[in-house]
């Protein structure tokens, strides 16, 4: 979301003038996410002041557009009355996920204020742990009972959406919350010729539904998959939790996307965006990965000076140590991206393995041939003018050939193998498995030069 | 999408025996997304005879499950009669996606038998180029006039109904199909207890609205941010076309984040996933790049060799190559990727450039003195054993400082630039900002180095 500073002078204008009517206004005319928008960069009594304009639940839903760090601003400088009453508004998936950014001490303060339904509805949803379906799903959803008309579902709809997130999926529950089928309020509105027709005859028996304690990622597939609005969330009783709405999904593919791209590049995620997170912040998520990876490549320079009084006297070597390290990092990089974008979408599994060895080899093949070939002209051009050079610069394209394979194969299976012992295949960030090709890039690279210069001296 | 071999040797069974019952029963009893997981792996003709157990709508909704190459071998071998009358009841978006993959030589015979309305549909589809929103429309929308009562609006929807992907919002147009409203199936459900109450009163004026050939990122940022189900599109005197609804966009992230990351890692995207691309076309996709960045590499070797009479003769001098340029790349990409990821999510602006430099250089001057030193300790241990060593060792951990400086601001300031000119800064990769850091590393390294021993020789 980018802030927008259209507003600003204006809004600034209508508070120091007190036109409370001109305020009024602008919080209804616009979409909340306008509003939100439009405030975002005022200070934080501004925005607040600005908001009170509206009624509890505009300003809920106005404020449910900021993104977290600014909502934390938000609430800790409140009122204890006001924050409570925000807070009760607030629907119950992004109650608990800011709940948890606030300061406990503040917390403290307005706890008490809030209904006790909606507290035991808060302590109900921390206990499902983070990366959880049930960490992600929200409590209200429209329930029906099997035995009901369509007249008096749909009369009951009515008096519940006021309240509801969603009314589109109206979830079909027994006398002990289990569900037992789900009707789209489509079928019910094409249902309406026959007022007296009974729910559990028109519902869905078949309802595709989560676990409570399934993984997030699998909640995207499985709403992806079957183009879901909404997906139950169930207990291990086949009880009815609570749902989980396509619009969360949006932004979790969203989220994960930006994370997913970072832990790859080798920064450990960040929680807040770009220009928002402290520079402190940025620079420890680089710094951790960057310090790893330079101790790591410290390795290179260990490995090198095993051959110092060998290949490295040789000058024209030395010239292509950066060339042969940057073909295997490359070639590397690549099989690590399709493979660990490949296993995040669902397209490859780890008993796949065989086959991937079969593909990467192959294509290892020819591209270190090609990329032989290109670097046996220029070991030509660049290397050895003794009398069996055409012999001695063969050394560049063996090891091309030869780091190409050992990259293409390293970086296929180390995130497989990371995949299948339970880790997060994207935790292998590509700089990460380049350093490890690196080393072996110069063992190999050092050993082919022994091999083919002292085997014709 | 896992395609499920489970019930493969019970439906070879039933077509064996003929057992048309049970066939049927299958088809319809289990989810279209499930039906098409169980034949998935189902040779072509015997996948047709299974769906030809069903009514011709719910054969297209299952067919709609399959991906896109599955879909493409499906169609190529069917009759012309069967594959018009599928072609006919796929939705408008799906249809013309499907098309544009299909041998030009086949749709040439079934075109002909698809009605003459849908035909249209389709030309006027395939106007739209690809990655804009009309290209990602479909054109079934629940349209309603401002004039209609609540009543006549119910049952109106609930007859569109049974033909429309989604029914949950419903477009207000007036006499030249311009968009004035819209309202959604909640609100109309909640009015229910007015039944003469007038839509136009009802409707919702401030329509989140974009244009047809607005991108399709925009579109999912629209979406996302307005938590919509679907988004109307227009055309420029606001007339609706079409709508996009949350399902697409979905796939669309979901896709999105694939390429993204291949794009990042060095690879072209590819159109299949990993197991279904063949070997060729993942050789090819990445050979380009590899191919490109080794000639790069190249330049590595060619700018040493300007130093070869000078630091290369220097044998400790030599061991630090592969680490000063790993640490140059390294920053590099990870620059790149905050980047990069931040301006896709709509987070920084090619405008917010001074204030990127900013943070990225104090970063880059944090990160380079940590690891300089850590470099400093190595220098001194692998280093130099002639009396100046304190001062030679220098050599290294100044570099590393530059280097990561440089990486830091270069991995910023490339994508920002690419930004700026108008072209994707995805198509920047890590890889290709660290092959441009490395030789930019060399210089700076045997720079130093000259400067330094020199001086103190």
């Amino acid at each position: 979301m980018c802030p927008n500073t259209l507003y600003i002078p204006e809004l600034r204008e209508m508070l120091a003038t007190g036109d409370d009517a001109g305020l009024q206004d602008f919080c209804t005319a616009v979409h909340p996410a306008a509003v939100a928008d439009f405030t975002d960069m005022l200070r934080t009594e501004e925005a607040w002041q600005v908001l009170r304009h509206t009624d509890p639940q505009t300003r809920a839903e106005i404020f449910s557009f900021y993104d977290l760090p600014k909502q934390v601003e938000l609430l800790e400088n409140l009122a204890s009355k006001d924050a409570a009453q925000l807070v009760g508004e607030l629907s119950p998936d992004d109650r608990v996920d800011l709940l948890e950014e606030i300061d406990p001490l503040v917390v403290a303060d307005f706890l008490p204020l809030i209904p006790e339904s909606i507290r035991r509805n808060i302590f109900h949803l921390q206990r499902y742990p983070e990366d959880t379906a049930g960490s992600m799903m929200t409590t209200e959803f429209a329930r029906l009972e099997e035995t009901t008309t369509v007249k008096n579902a749909i009369s009951s709809i009515a008096s519940q959406a006021e309240n509801l997130e969603t009314v589109y999926y109206l979830y079909v529950v027994d006398r002990q919350d289990r569900l037992s089928g789900v009707l789209s309020a489509r079928d019910l509105v094409s249902s309406i010729g026959r007022p007296d027709a009974v729910i559990g005859d028109l519902m869905d028996t078949h309802v595709i539904s989560v676990d409570a304690d399934e993984d997030t990622e699998e909640v995207a597939e499985q709403v992806a998959k079957y183009d879901l609005l909404a997906i139950p969330v169930v207990d291990q009783q086949h009880r009815m939790l609570g749902i989980i709405t396509h619009d969360d999904v949006i932004d979790f593919l969203r989220e994960q996307a930006v994370e997913e791209t970072q832990r790859l590049g080798g920064v450990a995620p960040l929680d807040d965006s770009y220009l928002r997170a402290s520079i402190p912040r940025l620079t420890w998520n680089r710094g951790l990965w960057l310090i790893i990876l330079f101790i790591g490549a410290l390795l290179t320079a260990f490995a090198l000076e095993q051959y110092k009084d060998g290949p490295l006297t040789t000058a024209w070597l030395v010239l292509f140590i950066p060339l042969i390290i940057s073909s295997g990092g490359n070639s590397g990089s690549q099989s690590a991206t399709l493979i660990i974008s490949a296993l995040s979408a669902g397209h490859i599994k780890p008993s796949d393995w065989a086959r991937i060895i079969a593909r990467e080899l192959i294509q290892g093949i020819v591209l270190g041939l090609v990329l032989g070939l290109i670097g046996y002209l220029a070991a030509l051009w660049l290397g050895p003018d003794d009398s069996a050079h055409l012999i001695h610069a063969l050394t560049v394209p063996i090891t091309v050939l030869l780091v190409v394979i050992a990259g293409t194969l390293m970086g296929a299976m180390l995130p497989l193998i990371f995949e299948r012992i339970g880790w997060d295949p994207a935790l292998m960030s590509t700089p990460f498995i380049a350093g490890i090709i690196d080393v072996v890039g110069i063992v190999i690279y050092m050993t082919v030069a022994i091999l083919l210069i002292s085997g014709t001296a």
